[in-house]
């Protein structure tokens, strides 16, 4: 981290202001120039508060070199982390360091038959694993809010049926009691700031599909897998959905440079999630493709038998037809990256 | 909410999906033009999920003509609402029908002496409230997280010394036990949409201060307020504290047009929070006064006796002596807009 | 187009604003319902502007139905528009319709030697055009301009030592009579709507390579084209490069879905810049990547072949090696979804 | 400017660097840390492109202490700048230091009688300046682009009957022929940007009326009126009229914060159009009051005798029975903070 100090501060007040920082475990280089002194500070700097910094009269810019996450960081773990998922049947599916993971399912689980249907036709078309809600995060109190612990039953049931991984969303610290056999637990882009949520998790030992939320920053959404991987669980996923930006034609504007991104400052997996970030069905394809193009480790897709039908969200629901000409595109573009399905 | 059929739908189809809407509680009135057939949806539609309707492959487009919102809606009371908060000495501090709320105080509870001194000061200068973080949302999990009960402890300490109400934050449901003493409970911004913590607002009895989320409209704001309303609190206040934008000269962009925005669409009190705004002690004073000139119910200052040792934000407070100066402005904006602090 | 008028609005009043629209020529479809009259509007609405409509005290809502684009608008043109320049030594190079338009080239063409040796090693690489600043539009009046016609005489010799057609930006009307021997005349992200320009050259017969502007909506940038095109110039290349959002780990944020949904609207050509969108060399392969596998026309690719002496842009400058092994991905990719280069 | 060297660079390299920047006429300050090694650039550094910088392979970081604006920057002028504007029938109107401007009249010119009466009232009502558009840019080629030299013919005319200096949009450079009897020469938000008119702009004489672009930064408004500066022109009025961000309730997001930001850093006068930003007739009083609150040097407000057959965005235009009551407040506001109308 680097201090610009204000032109003109008496030297004694900078060198006690120097000493005060060295209390907060860094050492100082400072470095005096005719115009501009500049304190550097060396060590670990993850503690220290850039905008506490900032508030002092004698500072005038602050720039951190280091990054403020470090479990997170690519730097301290160069290589590339796999996630891997016991099967029922035994042995493991991963996503993560070449391998692809590829989750579909419904919005929200509605019915026995249905999420058992959806679930036979993804695992057919190859997905690794089914997603479906059952406790669902609606921006209205009369809208349907899903299926709850009834939902998680049947989401159960057709992991029974198909061997498939489950992945569902978790709204609350309460919940994580009936979560036992979720094996990936999602947490929406509203919940990835929750502290509280996002401290418990880290000392919970499932994996976490940690989604970006609509107006995260990359160094925020880091910061959100740092604070999991702080209480001692490292098994995250991330997943670009989309943000939210002036342009309104998609639901949000599905932010791609955010996967080289990613991949650059952490080992973490990152997946893409074209469904919520367009929130259009016809879209769906083109923005997987480019995902996996991009170097992403996997998309979650929402799959329906019958979008016109679905209690939520059907318009980004793509049907089984549509899913499986998607995955045979997936998997020749994942092989011509060198990586699999 | 209105409609619009595709071109070329045929007849019969679109008589079966209007069919299938009034099962959900709406009357269709059905219009027929030339190249355009248009359904009228007459009744209650808050409960009619437009994103579903958008899925439809008949429909083409979707308005809606009433808001998605009925307890907090002007519509269904048009009068102000206000919210009363009893005193330690009796009587009552009032926000909203022409009583601003003032609330000052520091970001965190520090210490014994610094939230009591300040509390004083601020008291001194006019303020109704005082406000103090003991429980911190921050985005690092390696940042001071606030001292947590001991913190409300203090603040209560604070209460008893001045009088004045609390203001302090809630992170999570299970923090409600220790609350009890607590006049106003602060949802922040990162909470706006945590749907499991405003349900349980619902069930409690305290005013709730609902601060807008930073990536949401004015729309979502006046949901998350009708979540809580749902459920049986309707003593809310909602807070504009800057929205996320590509502007980054202030930490985020305030929106003062939310406040006649939302005066029209509510009868909840709205305040304005300019130091989180801006993050700029220097410009809070200005964008105070602007709050109140365009109408708003009060506003939520940070000031801290030392803001260039305080243990978060430092750079967003005002000193005593500042809030001070201000006060005697707002009072006079106050006055000549036939409103009382 | 289809108006809701307001709930209790004198019947009287109503027709006599119905009246006063079909004066527009348009035919108007009156529905009364129980509780709403919606009026529907019949015929070429394009000339009618919404924001009049939403002031009369009469409206409550108004949709538009019709896009506000004719000549741009797939509807009217369900065919691909295919661009095609001629070469200096006969035949053609053609955009759309199946064939990826490759541009590369520095930001700033700076020497002889410098656009000559980069025109040779893009050309090498296969690439179709050479790119090349004359005049730059820079934030800074103190930042190099450009090389102004001295500048466009290089890229000519460029061009005639390889054989490749030239794209440059144009700033202003007056620098038409010097792009003579332009091929394909650049407007940039800032003069999108630069309405007089866009007029003028409507009268040209230049393809136009039209690129969006940073907060520019899909719509807005069809209008830009249309403005174009009414003026009877058909040939434009759309190209994306990034919109302004909260996001400011890349200088833009590239928006990939833009592509499906251009070429849902509209058959013009559309690309891709990868390096002005992020900003960032080592995340312009990836996106590359992504363009061509969402669906691009092609890209336009800042090389440089000594990037850290660039006079602009060097940090998004990708070197000719690194070009050369994008372009065999991307010969692949094309190859792979039935296109070619 | 300050420049964080990458870890491990070899000493000789950096030297190098060093020598080859102190040739762009700034002296380099080196500082050597254990683990830092960081340059600080003393002297004019508004030349050196920081862009280019940060492609350098051995640079990490760079931080810009100083403005990259001069001529604009209070820094070198202190003092508020005055624009002053000859009266026809002799005198002066100013704006700024302590004088506010109201600029109020139609958007669009639509003719004489029009325009007259519009002048009559805004000028009964206590406006400084009558605005009014005679070429105007529209987002559609087939909506009204204004009556042209007509447009500005009546405008005159209008003076001519009330002796209000006028205001009107400039488009391109070949109009500036027929603006000779013009007062105030505004360029539109989407102009902001177009360098070769600022650059005209800066050869010409009158006073300049320069409208922030929808995504622009302070810092690229500021670099906008350098532009026109460096050229010899230092009569330029900002005017915030609201940014584009995801909420879409307004128009466009009115950005009140870049008052006290714009008055921190530039003598120039900054005002206020609450028309434009928000688009919405009824909230433009109370936005032009939280204007003067916020400190601007005056507002531009739309006003049309008959909004709703406005010719263009008549939704946004206040009658003039609004303006004057509108004027009588603002009349108090500005007395109370010392200033005069």
């Amino acid at each position: 981290m680097i201090i610009a100090i204000k032109h003109g501060a008496p030297k004694g007040e900078v060198e006690r202001f120097a000493a005060a920082l060295e209390k907060q475990g860094v050492k100082i280089h400072f470095s005096e120039g005719a115009s501009q002194t500049v304190l550097g500070l060396v060590g670990d700097t993850t503690g220290i508060d850039e905008e506490s910094l900032m508030a002092h009269h004698l500072v005038e810019k602050v720039i951190r070199v280091q990054e403020p996450y470090k479990r997170a960081n690519r730097l301290f773990h160069p290589g590339d982390t796999r996630i891997d998922i016991p099967l029922p049947e035994g042995g493991l599916r991963s996503i993560g360091e070449g391998k692809l993971g590829i989750i579909a399912g419904p919005c929200s689980v509605e019915s026995r038959d249905q999420i058992v249907s959806v679930a036979k036709a993804v695992k057919e078309a190859g997905a690794g694993f089914l997603r479906g809600g059952a406790f669902k995060p609606r921006t209205s109190p009369y809208s349907f809010q899903g299926l709850g612990c009834n939902g998680l039953d049947l989401l159960l049931a057709a992991k029974k049926e198909t061997g498939l991984p489950i992945v569902t969303e978790l709204m609350a610290i309460h919940q994580l009691e009936v979560f036992d056999e979720v094996d990936i637990i999602q947490i929406g882009a509203r919940n990835m700031q929750n502290f509280t949520l996002l401290k418990e998790l880290g000392r919970c030992r499932k994996p976490v599909l940690l989604k970006r939320g609509l107006a995260s920053t990359i160094t925020e959404l880091l910061m959100a897998a740092e604070y999991i991987m702080a209480g001692g669980n490292s098994r995250i996923i991330l997943c670009e959905r989309g943000i939210r930006t002036f342009d309104s034609y998609t639901r949000n504007t599905l932010d791609l440079s955010a996967i080289p991104a990613l991949k650059r400052h952490t080992h973490l997996p990152v997946i893409v999630d074209p469904s919520h970030a367009t929130g259009l069905a016809w879209m769906v394809p083109s923005m997987a493709k480019a995902a996996i193009a991009a170097g992403a480790d996997g998309v979650i897709v929402e799959v329906h038998n019958n979008p016109e039908e679905a209690l939520c969200d059907g318009e980004q629901s793509i049907t089984p037809d549509t899913f499986s000409t998607l995955m045979e595109t997936l998997k020749k573009y994942a092989e011509f990256e060198g990586r699999s399905i």
